[in-house]
């Protein structure tokens, strides 16, 4: 056990990551089996990642609406790949108002039947397209084993829906969508993740090809942490969503969905976090520096209570997210704890000395002791603090993209595929079989994550499981 | 039918509800019976009034988080009167993957209830008080009468929950809250409520007072338009939130909720707009303003699309919400009915000629026609229009305070009375009797609004209805 009484991270990652998400308040159980509370540090956290990520689906054209959770069972129906995927995990409403239902009611465990629906009401002519719509809601999906943030019968994430006239603009979206997926991953989330096609048996319910972004755990496992589909015609066609082309032809649309979740949150706590807690990128840290004042008497709590507040106003002014930890029933170094296991980046610790020295102790969460420590003077506080934040945030992605480069490899055969895959992700020739893939996941855990664009270019190899030539290259690993 | 072919506010302002919200592009009927759809353009609106509340939440205290839709239904069953004002209006999940449920779970009606248990887990101390935690969710009333905004199966909105020490604590955060609300509604919404106490029949299940703002309606009846509720020790006891105080003995707490939804933008609808569509206030419109170039040739089209655009970024750049109509297929007249029907603040022409003299025609959309025109120079137009924004904002709110203020009036007798609610407020003396309200209610289809926090004090008259002493004076109205 560490100083903040977590398992550790090396030796019980599991057991590391359930407690850590519970006692650094981010989650908790529902009283419902399996559903979820996110608490205010969690939910704060949440908006940081939605803001980051809305502003960039404004800026490609997306508006948001609002959709009811209540779809006709009727509609799940309608698209044959759908209703196999989604039938066995679907909740549903059968009274309302204390009256038995003639067509029980689904709450949405996703929203394309809906939003087939709609538009084919919307969209007339071609003057109607694009249409790019984006959803902020929850979903219901019945999950047998839950774990917070990862797998929960009811999760929150948004759920993007586009109509096209082409099959081009629609992989153009798709394609779009997932490349926002992986800058907001990079610059946001200090995550640099894989990304590219699912295979066949790993792609959504409905759609021609989904695309994921695919990244590594601290325990070497990997995590899809965001999905974008092109649907094709499938929904068009369920939903008779068709417009009036330039020619004054009917023709049918072409649509894309995209979603990230607050899965998302557990990618970052387990690509980040350490034996003493969560290290949380200072983009999006719901306190991006927490100050705590240290005294012994009245006279110097007076002194350097007056001096944090002036730090605080400093920084607020600089908009920089920042806390005092002003309790009086705790000593400094069990607040030195309570910050460090809730991953704020940077400590500002000050005393008496500080007050009289002009200057403050600054602490940085990602490199834990004396050697993450540094004087900083009080003139320019403001700019220190600026710096290291830019200085940890890039810290921690080089981290994490090391720690992905040196656990990822190509195997030579597949006895080296499957030392790979043990602790790790192989990047492997493949013959696009699914039975080898099957093969692969029943003897070795590992499943097929993600196919790079590129990665059919060039010579070819055998694939890596029948030796037979192989049409690409996958990244396998064993998954959450 | 007036140019924007809605029906006529004056004869028939249901219809012109009605149709304004879907012509309007704000919200449509969702497939499942009563269920809304909020449509990109209504939504930025909620998006709008979400940041303004919020700002508000948060400069106040409160943190948000994000709590579980599915409530086992033994939780509504323990508060008496919540289990009797919510059960008729519950929707229940019976079947979980594909299998009934041993408990069913209810789909939110409303929080109290889970947050009471989960706030029973979290609460310890005195230390842990207040818990001052907001959310921003849907929850669904199985509504049989259904209207846009007003009254749907499901509908958007924020409640807020708190706990506290004291009683003295909860009802200042009870008041804390109405006086957000109220702020909101003035100076964001361009809507001056009335506010005050609701009396016993009018109050909300479980709670010990309720305090609404009750905004007047474009037809003189009124619409209850946000709520909050000091819920006493109601929900403590049926939950045991428990602390434990300074003296070491453990005590009930105090709970607070309240909560303010997307009706309100039926609010400002229904208080703002004319036989053009909408009006809406600048502060929360989508587009403040609206750009249409005009033009008949390549040449002029040239000129004046780059005048257009260079007007566009200045007005991004000064922070004013505006867009651009540049459609090819529409006439500027259409143009013009289209963003009058969305109630777009300011609407800017720009011609050849004002190429030429370097200026531009802006028209507020509060008056429409001739009256509201006026040639503006292009080297003044930010500052022409940011004043010209806080103008429309402030005649609004003039507009709407001074229909409410000529519209409401204290009755001489109950005659007097009942000619008055026929077409508007009465603040009347009251007896405090429920009877009373009732008999009213069934005479005159007024209902007892609010109850002015002052309104005890002075002189007692007698009941306008049984001729009994009065104890205080209510606002009674035909209401929404």
């Amino acid at each position: 056990m560490s100083k903040n009484t977590l398992p550790s991270r090396s030796e019980d990652f599991n057991a590391w990551y359930n407690t850590l998400v519970v006692r650094a308040d981010l989650a908790d159980y529902g009283p419902a089996r399996g559903t979820m509370i996110v608490k205010p540090y969690g939910w704060t956290l949440w908006e940081n990642m939605q803001q980051a990520l809305d502003k960039r689906f404004k800026a490609t054209g997306h508006l948001n609406a609002g959709f009811p959770m209540f779809i006709p069972k009727s509609f799940i129906d309608r698209e044959t790949s759908h209703v196999e995927g989604f039938s066995p995990e679907l909740a549903v409403v059968t009274i309302g108002g204390g009256k038995q239902l003639e067509e029980p009611l689904i709450v949405r465990p996703t929203s394309e039947t809906i939003i087939g629906h709609t538009y084919s009401k919307w969209i007339k002519s071609y003057r109607d397209l694009p249409l790019l719509i984006n959803l902020w809601n929850s979903v219901v999906r019945w999950e047998l084993r839950t774990k917070l943030f990862l797998r929960t019968l009811e999760f929150w994430w948004q759920e993007g829906h586009t109509a096209h006239a082409t099959y081009d603009e629609a992989e153009q979206e798709t394609l779009q969508m997932l490349e926002v997926y992986r800058d907001f991953a990079r610059n946001e989330a200090a995550i640099d993740p894989f990304f590219g096609r699912k295979s066949d048996s790993e792609k959504f319910p409905g759609a021609d090809v989904t695309y994921s972004i695919e990244a590594m755990m601290g325990d070497k496992k990997a995590l899809q942490a965001g999905t974008s589909h092109n649907l094709g015609q499938n929904f068009a066609k369920a939903f008779d969503i068709q417009y009036l082309d330039k020619k004054n032809e009917m023709q049918y649309c072409w649509t894309t969905s995209w979603g990230l979740s607050t899965r998302f949150i557990g990618a970052m706590i387990m690509t980040h976090g350490d034996d003493y807690g969560l290290i949380l990128p200072p983009r999006l840290a719901p306190f991006q520096v927490i100050i705590i004042p240290i005294y012994r008497d009245a006279d110097q709590k007076a002194s350097v209570l007056e001096s944090v507040d002036n730090l605080n106003r400093l920084l607020i002014d600089n908009d920089i997210r920042v806390k005092i930890d002003d309790r009086e029933e705790l000593t400094p170094g069990h607040k030195f704890h309570y910050w460090e296991l809730r991953g704020v980046p940077l400590r500002i610790e000050v005393g008496p000395k500080d007050v009289v020295n002009k200057s403050v102790v600054v602490a940085r969460r990602d490199i834990v002791g004396k050697l993450g420590k540094q004087v900083v003077s009080t003139d320019s506080v403001v700019k220190s603090v600026s710096n290291l934040l830019v200085e940890i945030q890039e810290a921690l992605l080089k981290r994490a993209t090391n720690f992905r480069d040196s656990n990822t490899h190509e195997p030579d055969d597949y006895k080296h595929f499957q030392e790979i895959v043990s602790e790790g992700f192989a990047l492997a020739w493949w013959c696009g079989d699914a039975s080898c893939e099957i093969a692969i996941k029943n003897e070795t855990k590992a499943t097929s994550r993600c196919i790079p664009v590129s990665s059919s270019e060039g010579n070819k190899g055998t694939c890596i499981y029948c030796d037979k030539d192989a049409i690409e290259k996958a990244y396998f690993a064993k998954a959450y």
